[in-house]
């Protein structure tokens, strides 16, 4: 601004203002997610980083031995992303380069497990061990990520290893791109493009994936295409596999029931069938020519429309069991579904998954997984866990979990899920008492040796525990060790995780900038279930937004709450399902036009009428509580002793029922629901405390949606409130907020063309 | 690299390399497009820049006055958007803050149309004159364009004006995102997330357009949903529009004849019935207020299933004017479409929109265009152009020109369109004779007051003179001087000329990087369709890739051949519309299942048979020729003056009929085709010579797709010629390679899902 002043009339100079934030470049445009690697800013901690790390040198099993003249030997890809990573990471938030080395650790055994590692600090630098390439590589990220936190190197959590073997992603994704309840844009995957056009995105996707120790991705829809398993297809798959694998990510395919008839010319899918269960087999075997890794096949069968082995008059066992057969040769493994409920069912939905799977118990091949969502529905805003992991001892269990927000507010609404997954992880199921029997008692069931009490090892038998193995001793790999400190053999099982992804096209991966934290949230949960959820939301921000206490306070306490304030406005108390038809967007607590699935319809879950509110699942209604262990189905069947939260879950309540706070049911509904809308309100006010503390960029980008969230929230409380009042029949109580507008306006409110929604128009 | 070594057994080190290439960034993902402001390398050029403009001035007609203590004033958002550019280029090129100044004219004209500039470097920097606001907004692009591309000051282009008023981009975008024909990802436009929620992109894409001087945008399909005209939509709606505005950029929208049936509640589109036009021109009311600046309807009536005035035996001008007379008091235009044939008619498909509009002429209203595609057929690689230009002298013309490449290679193929365009834009029409009368007879006759065959302004009458309403004396608001150099008073018409959108949702905008060259070059046409391909190509490739002399020379030659390269390896000589059914990608040339609509058909165009190949369209067939001027109907008609490039469009020719090189038609086509293939091999060694001298990011993605195009030109020939065998029965030439499959192969391979494709699966 050092220019000569023009002496010219009628003049005036205007100073440049704001001019940062007029880039084009977008650089907070989310885009570079957790591993964003700037320089950091406390410069005495810099520096201490810097003299301290002046090399890293990677040990481990697979690295191979130098050249005669010791000449560096071409790396494996994984190690030589670890290498890239490294580099790339410590510039960034050092500013000066390192020395990496490699080096063999001469057949001498490195314990843990394959994707294991041990980080130490020495005098010369950081030391990674482990006994593969990816234990290497998550070594590196685990590295770069405490750095980033700021940790002091003397303090670093040395060890890592997951708890759970297959850590994956399921992208409900289809082969023109639409994502299936995807609110990020499109399919990352460009089908149309590969295998030739390989989208830069893909080494991207796999690099922040491994950055949080995923593992698996399962590429597309569960309402799936036999064409996926077609050769043209198999070459695109083979090549995002291709670009997966040095990130130490395994590729998974959906596999239509009735591929055998669709594109491989039989009459019929009947798993019995011999020339079917040959077709499978020779299929597979195809598969691993492409993709010799190839991880195995998810199935949807018998459920909302697709095809399955009940339409031969077979089970889900005989249907799952074949392909198994032709998988287990490869290692591969098959994920059932256990997502089934029939429109001609007169059984409560909730209960139908839980009557159809039992008594299939103990009948699975030891490659076949059973994939259960985390409640008995479908991933609404409150569930309890669903029976099944309490109930199926003997099959391999993993809980599916939604990272994409189908009915938790999709890409407009922050709804943090960590907490409604580690509520759903952490509960007990009761299935071996209050505690599980110790780990030799369990062995020796399993060898048929009779019991054996002794042992130190004893976990609760939470979903969590069911999931990682050790509750039934499936998990395989892990240091198991018994009461007398003597490793075990466990049987040839494998435990899985599973998460819904939330990922797409748009710029920042995830649409709402702050769903990021689901998918990181995610992952870490998948590697490390004993996390909590504010350690996991405190890493994300710092990793994210930076350090700052103030901002961070704020955003953590915005996030941990996101996910009951979501509760509140839209199905407090219990209430469940009573979302918009389709779109599963916003209030729709009224019946649907369609008679053909009562299941679909708001009232067959609330059962709204003038007596009370609630579904009645108790002895004296469905009884879905008869899934449950005693000590649960008795907690939760009675009204006075089951959680406020899961009330109308469980009960049919009058009212004008007294709740805990002394307010009678309907006034503590009305209230709920306007606490919901002011709990926004409040996020609103936090978040613009933020200005400032964060770039302007994902500023405005949250505070935008927090306008729509804000608006969201009323539409809950007034169309649900004006609805459930025609069965009430009675005033809202002080402090709830007047509607807007009448029933009729929300009833009619349609929303078009919505993002996710299979046919919308 | 200056850690100390380790004193470890068997280690070795691996140098950092390339780890600038690791940025997970992706610096050059070509978001920025042609406005890159990098510093500009060459120092003296740079220094020179720096001190030749301390500061720019503005000085306007609609520039403020000051405030009372000479205090800067808030100024207009077109204002300050051009200081922004003006602030964010100069520090970017040249590395340094500016000043920039803004003067009222005080009074005095400023020559020249609204958007009109004129550039001026004096002792103490650079001023920029304009009339209006956006004036100064283009001047600032020009300005900064002229820097980007080296040009000393002294040498300025110094006026800019538009040589043609309205110039748009149609975006054939429907309301879930999807883009017909699209390429680029999905819509830009946000319905769900709108009016709340904006992408930053809004802004970017409304600059990328400014910068090229384009100020207008159809957002919606003309395949259209009427919902656009609700006001749940028109909120959406105008708050594009007010991202847009700062920018000069007018919103339009498609208008679905149907609509006063579909979204008012009547019972008939009938356009003379009295109610229908009540509606309209209520519905037009309602939108002025939400856009105030709202440009106008595209419709797309009577054509390809869309309803229009024929349901009611009405004609085109019937439905036109009913709209245009609702939009009129407005100041809003009705572009009506010319894009009609009927599977029921018997007339050649290329003749039924001249059939159908010629006796319209002079029947429309003075705020009516009517818009046409440059072909008589479908955005073909090549075709002569549509006969209406020299035909319909009454009525204002649109050329609607295709960036999105539907035809020319989509997203894989590199395709740069500018030759195409200049082709067309360039053709005589003859519709005045060789040259146009000159200004006074012309305006004499338009008064009505005889002939006068003074004056000296005596345009060609080509394609586009009657884009630019010079040849028919249309232009508003240009300065058009007569034989005595005194202005002349022109009709209350205007000028239009629209470009089918490209653009998407991928990060480079238009999914090939290289075919942000077509929007580029769009643009520039648009604005001053004097400028040639080459000049446009070599502005665009200095803009977004640098100035190596050599990088320059080897991606312009690339550019420059690549139509002719794919008009050879796909339809050459005249051929058109042997394209795969549906998604138009690749090679087609076979009959189609549809019966009901014969002219989708190939065969309906290519006419082979064991005589020979093409179209007859002289007398002796379908009389296309009798549309085109005598002059032209001559030339053509003959098959010894026709050129070759459209042999086959107009005459149907013997296989053994001697070419010019000697060769017999079969033996000249096939070597056409493997011409095409030999050149896109030759376009790879060239573009593989660029290693280095661009940026690895963009050199893999171009690297990528060219070996792509490699294998679509095989099939293209491959397939044509197999095809074409079974009717000359003739052996391929010497020097065309044997095809790789036969032809039963590639009538079988059916591209799947494919972009842009509506209805693909």
């Amino acid at each position: 601004m050092t220019s000569p002043m023009l002496r010219l009339p009628l003049w005036f100079a205007l100073a440049a203002v704001a001019c940062a934030a007029i880039s084009p470049a977008h650089g907070e445009d989310g885009y570079r997610l957790w591993l964003r690697y700037d320089r950091i800013t406390n410069e005495p901690l810099r520096a201490s980083y810097a003299a301290a790390i002046p090399s890293v040198t990677i040990i481990g099993g697979a690295i191979p031995a130098p050249g005669p003249n010791g000449d560096p030997v071409p790396l494996s890809p994984t190690l030589a992303t670890a290498r890239d990573e490294l580099l790339t990471g410590l510039r960034g938030l050092l500013g000066n380069d390192i020395r990496v080395n490699f080096r063999s650790n001469m057949g001498a055994p490195i314990s843990g497990g394959n994707e294991s590692y041990i980080l130490d600090a020495g005098p010369s630098g950081i030391s990674i061990y482990s006994r593969t390439d990816i234990g290497a590589l998550y070594g590196v990220f685990s590295l770069l990520r405490q750095i980033q936190l700021g940790r002091p190197l003397d303090r670093l959590e040395r060890i890592g290893e997951p708890k759970i073997q297959r850590r994956l992603l399921d992208h409900w994704d289809n082969l023109d791109r639409f994502v299936e309840r995807g609110y990020a844009g499109q399919s990352l995957w460009e089908w149309f493009y590969l295998p030739e056009i390989r989208s830069p995105r893909y080494r991207d996707y796999a690099r922040a994936m491994a950055s949080v120790g995923l593992n698996g991705v399962v590429l597309n829809n569960v309402n799936a295409n036999a064409l996926i398993l077609t050769p043209v297809y198999l070459r695109k798959v083979a090549a995002l596999a291709e670009e997966f694998r040095p990130y130490g990510i395994r590729v998974y395919l959906t596999a239509r029931f009735s591929a055998s008839i669709e594109i491989g010319g039989l009459k019929t899918a009947d798993p019995l069938d011999l020339e079917v269960a040959a077709w499978w087999k020779k299929k597979t075997d195809e598969i691993y020519t492409f993709i010799p890794d190839f991880g195995g096949y998810l199935v949807k069968a018998n459920s909302e429309g697709q095809p399955g082995p009940q339409d031969y008059k077979r089970t889900h066992a005989d249907g799952a069991n074949m392909m198994a057969d032709a998988l287990a040769p490869h290692g591969g493994v098959v994920m059932w579904r256990a997502f089934v409920y029939a429109a001609t069912a007169t059984e409560d939905r909730v209960k139908q998954a839980y009557s159809e799977f039992m008594p299939l118990d103990g009948k699975f091949r030891d490659n076949v997984v059973l994939q259960v969502k985390n409640g008995p529905l479908d991933f609404m805003p409150r569930e309890p866990f669903s029976p099944l992991f309490g109930g199926m001892k003997k099959t391999v269990m993993a809980p599916e979990l939604q990272i994409t927000q189908e009915y938790t507010g999709q890409s407009t609404q922050v709804v943090y899920l960590a907490p409604l997954w580690k509520e759903v992880l952490d509960t007990n199921t009761f299935a071996e008492g209050p505690f599980a029997a110790s780990i030799r008692e369990r062995m020796a069931r399993l060898r048929g040796t009779g019991s054996d009490t002794g042992g130190v090892y004893s976990p609760t038998s939470t979903v969590a525990h069911v999931a990682d193995g050790t509750l039934w001793m499936r998990q395989v790999g892990a240091t198991v060790i018994d009461g007398n400190q003597q490793p075990i053999m466990v049987p040839n099982q494998f435990s899985m995780i599973v998460g819904v992804a939330n990922t797409g096209t748009d710029r920042n991966w995830t649409g709402h900038p702050l769903a990021q934290a689901n998918w990181y949230a995610f992952g870490r949960l998948a590697w490390d279930h004993t996390l909590t959820a504010e350690a996991i939301a405190d890493e994300w921000i710092r990793l994210t937004f930076g350090s700052d206490p103030q901002m961070l306070a704020t955003m953590k306490k915005i996030l941990l709450g996101s996910r009951e304030t979501m509760v509140n406005y839209s199905m407090p108390l219990g209430l469940h399902h009573i979302m918009a038809e389709g779109n599963h967007y916003g209030p729709g607590p009224w019946p649907i036009a369609n008679t053909t699935h009562p299941e679909w319809s708001p009232p067959y879950y609330h059962q709204a009428d003038e007596n009370g509110l609630g579904a009645n699942r108790t002895a004296t209604g469905s009884n879905a509580l008869e899934q449950y262990a005693p000590q649960l189905a008795a907690l939760w069947g009675n009204v006075d002793t089951v959680p406020e939260n899961l009330l109308l879950w469980f009960h049919h309540v009058a009212w004008d029922h007294q709740m805990k706070s002394g307010r009678i049911l309907w006034d503590e509904l009305a209230l709920r629901y306007q606490q919901g809308v002011d709990e926004v309100r409040v996020m609103q006010r936090d978040w613009d405390s933020l200005k400032g503390l964060i770039d302007d960029e994902r500023f405005i980008e949250v505070k935008q949606r927090l306008a729509r969230q804000e608006a969201d929230a009323r539409d809950w409380r007034d169309a649900c409130l004006l609805y459930f009042q025609t069965f009430s029949k009675r005033p809202l109580p002080a402090g709830v907020e007047p509607p807007a507008h009448d029933l009729a306006y929300y009833e009619a409110a349609v929303i078009r063309f919505a993002p996710g929604h299979p046919g919308a128009k």
